[in-house]
């Protein structure tokens, strides 16, 4: 398995989106957000992706000469019109008026419709934590999860995330598909000719719990812990496409369905915490050490809070490259190859 | 098992609080959150909760003649000092200042420090709700569930609620706790000597699943899906004591702890969604649908959404009346013996 160096996978990944047609800051913008997914480990919404952004610029279902604007403005709200444009590139500017909003009233929640895939909801409510706000983000996504007693797919991975600015600690993060895992994490199981997945993870056409990878591949995700999962799905759903005006269930694409636009919304709460709470670093900070300081269960020789698990694994890879598999390494020359690209400057 | 009539059940309630020193128009608030909760089959959170508060109250933990103050408003975001009142007379008000600052910027936040008891999450979503804004509602709670891989209490179920207005559907209203189930489910089946619960609802003292209730009942709750819900767990504290500046985790007292005091702490958020989108209600009756259109899997009839179940017991106990069970019965007796009342006016 080829591994590679963050600098490189991010420096090439520029290059291929640039010679799809996207501009430099863009690109940058687009492949940083992909590598650093990768650096964490979360592989399901790291490079791995790239070749189905190209494929959707090369199919013209996304333009990335769009890069949107507001719909509405009043107080402390914004609704945004993507345009279609590329997912990262609409929630940068997104995040950038939930800041501006949260500096002024305290709080701000900025919606965008008409978005695309926008990597990892993680990376958004860091740039607002890193700000010294809370960041909130939700999106909704393609419909292959079935709501609880249901067979047909109604609901996306739709994903809470939250970001939090902290004192001592590393930063506390949390970002989770509302599904028992991540789509992206079957997806990469089948490109990776992997036979089976755990069981839970997923039912068949039929609705049938599965743990085939081919039968989950083209079946639907499971809601986490039945009804409450699909609550929390729908609840997400109201908070994006529901207010957005944009796409809602069944009206959404994806990022592997050509001939047809993604059109997935995407919102972004920021609260100006300090205000509320001034001592809020060292109070999350002291709430951090008391979770860690709690008795390990038996089979556990320590408790991990969010985030911990994926610093650890960016600091290995940090050092020692990022692994790329055999069947994503074919899957990004393929791609590349459509604009004229090969792997030279990728590998050293 | 005696069967009682909502309004019976209530004015009972009222004037056993009244007799313990509540003041009438609070006592009516808190009858009435309580005997919703038990209209809705939310058990768990009715009347069989009654006992506690008298308890409390007769202890000194909680002071029902407090009703807090603001103890600081900036922009859109209020922090509330409860004063260890009653915990639905603290969220009315936070209630009524949320949708007032969201009717003024579009989105209101408030937290409550030292509240105690609220009853349902729903109850207050539900009265954001009804004044045509998304409500959403979070409380820390005591120390009774372990961080995933841990085996000591370190957060409460923390609850994450939020209700939306709706157009012709009944109103759409989540509210679950972060764990498997809410703990009244096991302290009920405690109250009511059943001698089991189901399998991944909780672990004994040295954190190995358990199906026994008393071991459960000395034991821990277990988080919704492992990581996931301790995450959820976490998001909720924070949104909770970590901005109130009042008690985080470890701190907390709880309902059936005496001689300490709760000091739960609650978030209310209110979005005044119809101005981001005018045609919400429209929308959130499409998704409904949508959702309550999929196929049934194997083994179920129908497709539900939130606050259905709830709405379908509601009206049969609105005709029938409410079952207590015997224990809870008893209980309920014990407690207004102490205040001088007896079941007259209770069974009619």
């Amino acid at each position: 398995m080829p591994v590679v160096t963050a600098a490189r996978l991010r420096e090439w990944s520029q290059r291929v989106l640039q010679a799809a047609g996207v501009r430099e800051q863009d690109a940058q913008l687009v492949a940083n957000s992909l590598v650093a997914a990768s650096l964490r480990g979360v592989d399901s919404h790291g490079f791995h992706l790239l070749p189905h952004y190209l494929d959707q610029i090369a199919a013209g279902d996304v333009d990335p000469a769009q890069t949107g604007s507001i719909a509405t403005e009043s107080g402390a709200c914004i609704v945004y019109d993507g345009c279609n444009g590329l997912g990262q590139v609409v929630a940068d500017i997104c995040c950038g008026h939930a800041i501006r909003l949260a500096r002024e009233f305290g709080l701000g929640m900025v919606t965008a419709r008409e978005s695309n895939h926008f990597g990892t909801a993680a990376w958004w409510a860091m740039k607002m934590a890193a700000q010294g706000q809370i960041g909130l983000v939700f999106c909704n996504a393609s419909p292959i999860v079935a709501p609880w007693q249901g067979k047909e797919g109604r609901f996306g991975t739709n994903p809470i995330c939250m970001a939090v600015p902290v004192g001592k600690h590393e930063p506390w993060l949390l970002d989770m598909a509302t599904t028992t895992v991540a789509a992206n994490r079957i997806f990469k199981a089948h490109t990776n000719h992997e036979p089976t997945i755990p069981a839970g993870w997923a039912m068949d056409k039929e609705g049938n719990a599965t743990t085939d990878t081919e039968a989950a591949y083209s079946g639907l995700l499971m809601p986490l812990g039945g009804y409450k999962g699909s609550g929390l799905a729908m609840m997400v759903e109201i908070l994006c496409g529901v207010i957005s005006g944009g796409a809602m269930s069944t009206q959404l694409g994806g990022l592997r369905v050509r001939g047809k636009k993604f059109r997935a919304s995407q919102t972004f709460i920021a609260i100006d915490v300090l205000r509320m709470q001034p001592e809020f670093r060292e109070r999350i900070d002291w709430l951090i050490d008391q979770v860690k300081s709690t008795a390990p269960a038996s089979g556990f020789n320590e408790v991990l809070v969010a985030n911990e698990p994926e610093l650890r694994t960016e600091r290995v890879r940090l050092k020692s490259g990022i692994p790329i598999p055999d069947g994503t390494y074919e899957a990004l020359l393929n791609a590349a190859a459509r604009f004229g690209m090969d792997d030279s400057g990728l590998r050293g």
